[in-house]
């Protein structure tokens, strides 16, 4: 038997291929599957509240129900109806034939890319992107211009038009508007105005992933930049947030002039949506649960986030900053500048069984600094847990420190 | 508001989209979908075969019984497993570590693509391929070459090699073996073999899309090329057509050295598979259920199968050639010279309320033949509806075929 070392050489692949990295998050997902770490390392909403009884009530009148449940078919129309109104709820006015029902929000951007970018071709990003975008980039191995940010205000959309104006061309920017991931800021509105008019302006299609806009913890929530401008922003959403990520169903608002090329690229991706998974969440839609829901996730998510803060102000060292997330499921930390996070996860998974993904892993060129920034999940793990957690992830902190400051200089 | 002609004029896509056309397969869907169309033109499994209460239960008893059911996850291991049994009753020996779980088979033909084709390289082909297999193709606009297919044996392998042998060096092969998609012929045991042994020769992987190997009219069925060589045939199977379309759930049989790409490729796709989907077709399995499914849907196939070569015998023309399949979902059809089947299709969609898809529809190279053959799926419909479909399709051509007699030469 050949080893499999020896395979992958004589197995000719595609170019792009040579640079392939092991997912950080799909690494982690393994670790935390192990039932004996507190993670606060991924993106997980919360299982336990899951609407999973009237799911599966759901589940069972559809299948019993209707036909076409299992059967291959078109895009499910009840449930692009649904899609406009939760984008109204949303602060966006859009139409049916604008809404392209996909299998999560990583195939909306996945579609977009493949629909908008050449290989070779630019793209404008943050310094530090979602790593799932950054994969969804990477086949086509483009030229990435990046812009900072500002972890109060978001996205600096100056430098952007600087780039803009002095010439730069990209073939879409990215956009994670409230919530970013990972750097848990939500724009200003005043930014969110102007990216949008820069976008139409120098006719550069802006994808804004939104899986958070939903997911607010003050009393209300700013429009994302697709109600500022309804032919340059795509605008991309999910259920997996919202109800759950096992339904694999997202959508994007996009022109409608764009949907015929998504089907195309849809179809040569994995033939169509499931039927029955469409008709299941367009059937829970109907009961009207929703909103209920959503009360309940953001009411949960909030006491969370606060044990989390709190946690962040009694265990921490001096010198640990962050900002308080108004959407999401993240807390950016900066922890003092003498802390590696790298060194320190290597620690805690061992020492302390406590899980978090260190900031650069979110770096778009490598070397670009957060070695000492960590990005906090708190949505899954009970208040509990978090307290737990974090009482044992500052002490490891501060035990870095107190090591650092005894090493000789 | 601006016209959407006018708008994708102003959006920059990617330059691969410039040759974007419809899906003639999506189209006839949405035909299809209209009640009254008695339909022979897609590859749609029989609805009222589903196993729809079995697979209603086992939904109902993960949901209440699996935390995980509705969460992220990684791919679920004791589906895997099932795979190895299957791959085994197939005829091919597998492990665990070289099954990749994905979103349908056109997943899997779509993330090998990925793996193995650079932009601007070169595949090799039959004549007439599985449009949905060009659609995985066209982004990365190959150089493609063709070899011919016959009817009776299958892909001509000799011409493979005759290719390979003056220095040809595709990165990659693409085989329909059994029940192919549209000729409807299996390739013959020797040729399999030689194929196989070509591949490995060569060093040219071949992906063999297997959806139909299970679905089988004789009393057995060859071994897929998986079986002859277990480093350069990268094997493609599929629940969509033993199970059900909706579940949309395939997996793939590859070198295990290969397995972190696609996973690294996957989650840029789509992220995960559903893990409710996964655990529901695992519960389904593990009942046992599966071999008397699979019986039972042989022998309704076959009866619908023997209806609709009846029905070509007793309706259609004089010179009407086809071979009864051994496996798979369509019968393939040269009608007699003269007839267009596209004019045809025009004519029975809106007088005879018959659909079927021109043969000419799955050409690789446009303009390469086939204007008087047609592909007829004979699994989603009953008998009754393939006899009345049938015998106004059969008037249809004759009709055709006495104006073209009539018209002056």
């Amino acid at each position: 038997m050949t080893s499999p070392e020896r395979l992958t050489s004589k197995i000719s692949l595609a170019e792009w291929t040579a640079s392939n990295k092991r997912s950080a998050l799909q690494d982690m997902l393994v670790v935390s599957a192990r039932s004996k770490v507190l993670s606060f390392a991924l993106g997980l909403p919360a299982a336990e509240l899951f609407p999973t009884a009237r799911l599966s009530q759901a589940a069972a009148h559809v299948l019993a129900t209707d036909e076409c449940a299992l059967q291959y078919g078109p895009p499910f129309q009840p449930l692009k109806t649904h899609v406009v109104a939760l984008m109204q709820a949303r602060g966006v006015t859009c139409r049916e034939e604008q809404v392209f029902l996909t299998a999560g929000a990583q195939q909306g951007l996945s579609l977009l890319v493949r629909l908008l970018l050449d290989p070779g071709g630019t793209v404008l990003l943050e310094e530090k992107v979602y790593t799932g975008f950054q994969q969804a980039l990477h086949p086509y191995q483009p030229h990435i211009l990046t812009v900072p940010t500002d972890l109060q205000t978001g996205m600096d959309v100056a430098a952007v038009e600087e780039l803009l104006k002095s010439g730069a061309s990209p073939s879409l920017i990215y956009s994670v508007t409230d919530g970013n991931n990972p750097l848990a800021v939500s724009m200003e509105l005043e930014k969110r105005r102007r990216l949008a008019e820069l976008a139409r302006e120098y006719r550069v299609p802006v994808i804004e992933d939104d899986p958070y806009g939903f997911l607010y913890y003050e009393d209300t929530c700013l429009p994302p930049l697709r109600a500022f401008d309804d032919e340059w922003v795509f605008y991309v959403g999910t259920f997996s947030k919202i109800l759950a990520p096992a339904l694999r169903t997202g959508w994007l608002v996009v022109p409608e002039s764009l949907t015929g090329h998504l089907a195309i690229i849809k179809e040569a991706t994995d033939i169509d949506m499931s039927s029955l998974t469409q008709r299941v969440i367009s059937a829970y839609l109907d009961t009207g649960d929703l909103p209920a829901h959503l009360q309940t996730l953001r009411s949960q998510y909030r006491e969370r986030l606060d044990a989390m803060t709190g946690a962040l102000e009694a265990y921490f060292p001096a010198g640990t900053r962050w900002h308080r997330p108004t959407n999401g499921l993240f807390i950016w930390v900066e922890l003092p500048g003498e802390v590696d996070s790298a060194a320190l996860l290597q620690t805690t998974l061992k020492t302390e069984k406590v899980a978090f993904l260190p900031g650069h892993a979110f770096n778009v060129t490598p070397d670009d600094g957060a070695r000492n920034c960590i990005r906090l999940n708190f949505t899954n793990s009970t208040v509990e847990q978090i307290q737990e957690g974090m009482a044992l992830l500052g002490r490891a902190v501060k035990s870095r420190l107190c090591r650092a400051a005894a090493e000789p200089r």
